[in-house]
């Protein structure tokens, strides 16, 4: 492909730009905050703009990036523990905190493609964190969501109560923790792609979240897909690459 | 306790064999097969008799010991794979042996205290070997038994359709591999004990029962309690013990 | 079932109400606290009533959560730490803190079903937390309790001179952390039903108490159940559940 | 939701068949070569049809699921090693073997839902076998599937050579074992929805796959889902139910 | 034996305090500090008087315990960090610390059994808290100790400078972290009983001690034994048993 | 030391062999069996000859090995299958095997060192090829060895029934698999050194003898050491070094 | 740079070709025995031709890759069996086997570049496998070898027989399986380049290697590097670009 | 080859200092700071300096250590924490401190070997400090480095474009957490020694970099070394080796 490629540049049938673009490489970046980089054009090669990582970055490394990326329409920083978002928040105005999914946001939804509803059920009140962080970024991608909540498997009635309104969402993400039940049992009630969020709650065997883990991937239901503990991000950009597929 | 009985010992108003059956050891063995050594009197001091593990014995020495057992009334041995069984028949008149659950019989059932009902449920087809064999040592120790088969979560159907059979039970044992979700369930829907068997059914992550094993005691149900991974035996021992307090 | 039943209640043979009640899911619970929903049918369904585990919750949804669930005549809340119940018992008039337990109770002990006796064994000192939290929560689901503390196996006269008592009890808990040894000897003591509660105590190898774990669930004489690690909770309801059955 | 559809029942402004098709649990199954439940109706409730797993069963069972299964026009055995397959191809007139990817098939492919197409991207020659089985398995379920082998990316040219033929699918299946790389890239490549087959090839610490699993799950790039270990059928499953969004 | 001493004891040819000393169980305890159960007839039995283990009891416990044993002519607690430590020493006159060892004393050493010389050798200056706990411990017990320091593999000229020292002792404890490579070498180079103490010092691969346990236990020197992580006080007592033997 | 040593050679006060034999370094060995490296001055350094291990060893090597070894008197090998075995028995005239140890023989045993007294004491008859292969290569090294076999602590009375027997040896080999709980239970009861040796014996969670070895060094009496899972060899001699202490 | 590559191709600067070989990704390979694809520049690129890797190759896989790699001047196979050795010297007119390093060679060794000399030190007899497999690839990319077996730590004195003819070589490879504390005596001893190699000898908590593994990773002299565990050929092809380094 | 050394010592044809410096073992240190043992002939022996390791050490003996050794021209300590840095700092007059990579500096670089260009390559911002250290270290050591960093595989362009300067460094150092694929891109792009450094950035499965550490191991381009998690030290010490052999 690519000597076929550079054929054509010289032949000049191709520009160069094009032919860089073709290899889905446009190496335009610029230097924000000393250590990090943002890559504006990401967006463009994998369809989801730059979610700002907080956990490793100083607050005044969030506040540059997310004012950064902000001149797009709108930016999220995830993994904000309390005490560094005052400090976000004092130096990015405008900017929203919202603790229990450790998120901080600045301006609005930039727009986004169309995407189908994205459901996100959660087994228990512990893992509602992960499942907020979920929805948050999910509808920052320009995903509707509909929040289920406290219905793990130990009172079936009350997933059931809620199951018709699950139905009626293209995707499903599952947040569960301890021996993550739930998703095996969502999985025998609905025909939507499903995908499990293992959390790290619990004690004894379960803490960290590796028995929960495990669980997901043994399901004995064919067609759950699962990401990594409290991963609530990489469900919701999962969850919205497959929910734009379905308009 | 030891000093005052010893007194009483030496006064007579304890005879030494009573001192001896109090503290629960009678010192009462002898030879089979070498290094066998069997306990005829396990049962007064535990209420259950020995059962032969066959997987660390040779064919010879599980056929003397059963037929030592075996005048008691009828002896059983577990973890006998096929070739080594068709060794203990030969040797063994009367034996007959259950290839799924690798058990071998001989003799009836000895006369055993009365004892409740105990269900035995299992999750798909790849645990019926381990349900198989808790649901026959538990009919050897007396208990009537019933068996529930294939009432995995994936088809929740299967689980309710059966449900109130399993509600008439006092104990009942789960038996689940994979991500065992199945006890998380029937916790919620039955109020007797229930004992969980993880299984070591599988591949990748699931592989050996540990993932299944973390999720029983993870379960977000209290009082489910658990057996070793593929410990039929254990389970049921453990549910003959407590159904026995159901008469 | 659920076909036949349906026609039933076409029929007026069964009342709606019946037949939600037979498949075991009234879906009645209201929102307190603002995420935490109560449960207050699971005491129909499992024969246990919620018990707030509060590890995972705020002072407040502790304070709302009891203060609801002792309008059926108490309440009790698990893993609370000192500076939390603190907060607890000043939102929560009449409530009371047990440190060592870490378990706040409020109002009495709400009519039980009868129960039979349980044993409490506790290997060490550093083990009496979990034991008092099993004892203190039997307590509160109506069982008789019997303490024995400190008999580790490394001293074996004590545990010895406690061993008529403890065969006085339908149920025998034994608590253990480290090597946990206790309950195999206990095992070879008593025909109980016997169940094992692993703890956290140690350091190096058994930090964690996942050797303590291995080591119950590898035991060799069949019949004793485990639960999850430091999960005296869990231990508790199911002593309960098997004690009631010996009444 | 409950307790009002069992009241319309009773006024009969719902049927007892359409109530329990709403609730998603039609019990109607029958007995199989003895212990093999078949569920007609899973397609039904999850979009699904039954899948044999061929580990668990023997030759015996594996055919007579099929045949059964065949009635709807086609079926498919997985995880079914060389002598059993002979075994089944001997039992089941007209049934074909693929070596390579362990699977036994017989008919057609039913009539299925509409379904985008699905590029299944293989790491390296030992990861071929998976790779096939979830290929097959897709094409059995109505995929179109793109078929693109030994892009690892020790050889990145191999797999920027292939890069915009895998742009053209809308779902997008990397399988990969040892440290598992592949996904890596291709997620910062491609749009798609991406999910993630670890597989067991490898030695020393890459053995069983784990490291393999660690790395999808840990990948920097958000977005990307897991299966299990070696689990082609699952994620096959996965990408279908997502490719029908599609269209 | 048990039958027939008791009739011995009925017979009057023993006594009862003789028969109960025989057994090893004197049965001689009373509580201290509420929970905390002494046990001064333990160096009867075994030939070690109780040490107060410190990390899992009050200041206030570990001050009565110490000056409970205290009366036998001196006592020892482990674990104690420098809060607690300080605590200790304000209710306990006379009372030292030791800040690298977490030892406090009191009293002197008590008339102890002749033991033989042990040398504590140590591989790094990260190792020597849990070097200089083994020593002191070992002092206490009677045991003259020599104290060899950071003589590393890495510098394998320090460990050969104090080779004839250290040959000099009848048993020698090798305390060693990260790869623990240092009993190794001495294995080969001394003939006396060589007890390895694993470190929980390194981090990454090392960190938690894990790997030094394994090499210590993987060892290719035949002979070698280990005891837990970071347990100084289990190998002082090992070492003294065995130099006991040697006088 | 090396200094001042050299000087003395130098000076001629210490001869060049006497110097080398000082740094316990005496370069002498041969090659047998191509790749077989015999270190015949092995007893010299560390009071222990060289023992064949044979699982990495052809037949051939090690019956070359052997008698390049029994001229000094006597030679042994461990880890030696029964195919292996009969191997090295056609070549190695009057050698003998014994199966359960797994343990080739030649020759008598050469004069060693004065050894006290050994008890190998043996938990399951599953544990018993262990034992023996401890008990064989301590006589082998000259000391004298006490069998107990099959007192595991389900049956304290075993146990008691032989423990005056153990209390005369003076060391003691406990040997346990699954749970091990015997030497916590024997370190309760004796003053002697006590080395554990944990076996793979077991199934489950026990599988391989990690759950045993992690009770053993997580064992609540201090002053027991242990050695590799199944190391009877490893156990042996230690013992040996110890034991030969007490003369 | 990308961008300005293309821009001067379009000037006609820079041919296209050129511009290809600057990206190093030359796309020219042909299949060769079906799903086996050879990549002929890899050797332009990495420096290091194509080593077929047997363990998941077919016996006629491996003798036509190894011929069409031959055509280059030699070939060399790693991790073949002796079976399918048998059936590729059949195939590959003038192919040998080493069985223990488990080698199939054919024709010389091609001309290479310069290479310092590369010293495979090895601890014991079990590691001579993974040793000779190092060495024979390193020879067959061009390196002079010397090889020092059987150099324990244990036995010290041989090792430092050796030491003078190790610290001629520029880089040293040391093979270890067990506790692996070869390398850490090494590193103290040489200043060279230190390749670690764990082996997966042994038995216990040292099976599989990880024991090994971990003992280098943690060891305490800076500068070792490791590769996975039995990896002979991953340490022959990282000596001999550094060895090349040095000419 | 000792025997003749110290015969020629004897004869006087090599003086004792000669001999002792042949083995490599010259016994001159002295007490610094009581515990801290320094080794000025470390670099004599292995080519590189004694690096103070601040983790386990106090301030005073960090500032103690570092003025010994930078009479040698210079000196560096790592893992200082800031806390402790601010300490050392105040001690050591002319001290500097990068809290980046947890670096004390003082004095210059003394003269040390020629030394072959590094590149130090970092994946994502969160390994910088793991670069830094590793990058400051092999300065301090004499090589001049090329600081590569957010070069992570999501963005492929971002490496590209810098490949050719990596290529101009004879050794490459790749720092990557999470699923480092980093090193194996890297490894199919240059034909340099190439070691990997896992971080332990991360959470979930990724936490404690042992999912970095295992894809890096099992990366399938060979040639690839690997030290432990976050050891810049380590890996600066082997680039430097190694890159001393380029010159």
């Amino acid at each position: 492909m690519l000597a076929q490629l550079l054929a054509e540049v010289r032949a000049g049938t191709v520009t160069p730009d094009d032919a860089a673009e073709q290899i889905g490489r446009l190496p335009v970046y610029k230097a924000v905050a000393q250590a990090v980089v943002l890559d504006h054009h990401r967006e463009l090669r994998t369809g989801i703009p730059e979610l700002v990582y907080g956990a490793s970055k100083t607050a005044e490394q969030i506040a540059q990036a997310m004012a950064e990326l902000n001149k797009d329409g709108g930016a999220i920083a995830t993994r904000v523990d309390p005490a560094k978002a005052q400090a976000v928040l004092a130096a990015l105005p405008g900017a929203t905190y919202h603790e229990l999914a450790r998120i901080v946001r600045v301006g609005g939804v930039p727009a986004r493609a169309a995407c189908g509803r994205i459901a996100v059920v959660c087994a228990g009140t512990s893992d509602l964190g992960v499942a907020e962080e979920c929805a948050l970024v999910a509808e920052f991608l320009g995903a509707p969501v509909l929040r289920v909540g406290d219905v793990g498997v130990a009172g079936l009635h009350r997933l059931l109560a809620r199951i018709d309104d699950i139905r009626r969402c293209e995707v499903v993400v599952a947040v569960a923790g301890m021996e993550a039940a739930l998703p095996s049992v969502l999985g025998g009630l609905v025909d939507r792609p499903l995908i499990g969020v293992p959390t790290s709650v619990g004690y004894g065997v379960s803490v960290d979240g590796l028995v929960a883990l495990g669980a997901l991937l043994a399901g004995c239901v064919p067609g759950t897909t699962v990401v990594n503990i409290d991963n609530g991000v990489g469900a919701a950009v999962a969850a919205v690459k497959i929910a734009r597929l379905a308009v």
